[in-house]
């Protein structure tokens, strides 16, 4: 898929994907681009949980690198640029929704339908 | 859920169940003990992703105080544990299934399916 694929350490498609996006952050940069409506690096920076500004940069770079994320200059003076999923990012969603049902019926955290638009609070 | 559950820095479903599972390793103890019949700290070790045994003995001990294994003996002398999926550590297969088809559609990895025990190998 991407234009810098890792030298795998498995065979297995779970540890693959884990392999590059399996950590705290990565994937709620996909949900902010995929359902949440930011596209910049100051809106991603802003979300709930407070993601460190070195470590989202690094993630748009990693995930720009792996073909999952496009980055246009939207403004020139100073620069700025804007990030969208390409189509491939966006075919995480399921990966997303599987996420949020488990977190929600275990974890007491919030629902989000991305058809609806409309969110449930947490339970606690 | 958990008989320890972590204060969570976000309400966001997705945000918190990467927090208590979002690294590259936890997911995979959740595959083998829910698909390929490794129940021995042994056995987990032998994975082909090769986890140290100082990452695998920490994970299981997460696992088990969040609720998601249980660690019963089996040997006494010496002493043996055997670990199983809890129901709520069962309930994280939707998460595995959506973790794989992404990996087998994106990243070239290998296909389970958990039904007929079929695998596909990966195409590189």
């Amino acid at each position: 898929m991407a234009q810098s694929e890792p030298d795998f350490r498995s065979r297995c498609s779970i540890a693959r994907t884990l392999e590059i996006l399996g950590d705290k952050w990565t994937l709620l940069v996909v949900r902010d681009l995929m359902w949440h409506g930011k596209h910049t690096f100051q809106a991603l920076a802003r979300s709930e949980e407070q993601m460190p500004t070195n470590i989202l940069a690094a993630r748009l770079k990693r995930l720009e690198a792996l073909g999952l994320i496009a980055k246009t200059p939207y403004q020139r003076r100073p620069l700025r640029h804007r990030y969208d999923l390409t189509e491939v990012g966006h075919s995480l969603e399921p990966v997303l929704l599987g996420l949020m049902d488990w977190g929600h019926g275990h974890l007491g955290g919030g629902h989000f339908d991305p058809v609806s638009g409309e969110s449930t609070p947490p339970r606690a």
